[in-house]
């Protein structure tokens, strides 16, 4: 059957998940820089067809954590150091999508689907 | 409201078309060695949850018009050089999904959601 | 033979060169989102080792004339949207490096080796 | 000072680095589908002017171990699942470098320059 636009909503959301996650990914990052690389995270996701906002959050605590257990001063973005949130408008449907550590994996899941 | 599988199962669909283009864009890439891209493109692809299968063809006859018109042998991986059909597996939903040129933009689309 | 210092130097600035280019093209760029991600670009490859500084500017007017003739509102970051200038330090000796349009290739040089 | 060919020379070899690391950096991963992935891997890089010759060799031991460990059957790839070897032939010179871990961190080095 032809996808419903509740469906065709979800999909966009999933798309800005993995561009997100697989554009950004391997970027190198430290608590100095972390503030800007969210920030371009966000306004570049945005710029994104059906894309109404986009939170990322780099999380300084684990980055920290993750320098003090290493010889290196920085490390690459990955999923454990950021929590990102989203919300999709598509013809009039409304999608959250959220992405957090489910125990060693980065889950990305709607959360919501309002028409 | 919470979303519902078919919903989910588009998200899935999503992410992998996300992933796929952000991952990959950017790959130096000519006649010569496109057939080995698509190859670990789709492997690669595979390996994440709930994808059936996916088919990349990357547009030799796009590569080579590019490359006849510029002093590089070799180009950047872009939406204009590949087709991509991808099936999606999740909790007995099936989500066809494409992606191809409309115009000058390379649309991502849901074409069939089976439930 | 075993390389000298100023031959790892300038290694050093290829490698930044390559990260640069190959983690950021593919980024949907717009005028609105360019300044973020020209910070966000710098900050993050000023983390790698010997990279004493990083200047990335995005060519807001090469954006705006790609934007002009096509049908989406924003673009993937590549060579021809962007200057970028660099300094390594690398054991005493300071290698510039930059990118910029050559014809139609974005050229990465060597501008000058001090030891 | 301008920068000789052999400093030239190591900066391509540097830039083919950085280019491979962060194209692929994050890209899923598993024993299943590396082998494909290597010779994308050689056969895009091999792409790039200069680059005489590239080997990838997918950790296959470091990416069972790493799955062992986790709740997923797949993993992104980085630097410690992989080992690089690369020729560069730029105008006469002719540069050996390489990339393994160096306890933690993925070292990229030049192992010789003749010229």
């Amino acid at each position: 059957m032809d996808p419903t636009t509740p469906q065709e909503a979800c999909f966009e959301a999933g798309i800005k998940f993995g561009t997100l996650y697989h554009q950004f990914a391997g970027t190198p990052v430290s608590p100095t820089s972390s503030a800007s690389l969210e920030t371009a995270i966000e306004e570049a996701i945005e710029n994104q067809p059906f894309c109404a906002s986009v939170t990322v959050d780099i999380l300084d605590d684990a980055l920290a954590a993750e320098l003090d257990g290493q010889s290196a001063d920085y490390t690459e973005l990955t999923g454990r150091f950021m929590d990102v949130e989203m919300d999709i408008d598509y013809e009039g449907c409304r999608v959250r999508a959220s992405m957090a550590m489910d125990g060693d994996y980065p889950r990305m899941r709607v959360d919501s689907v309002e028409s």
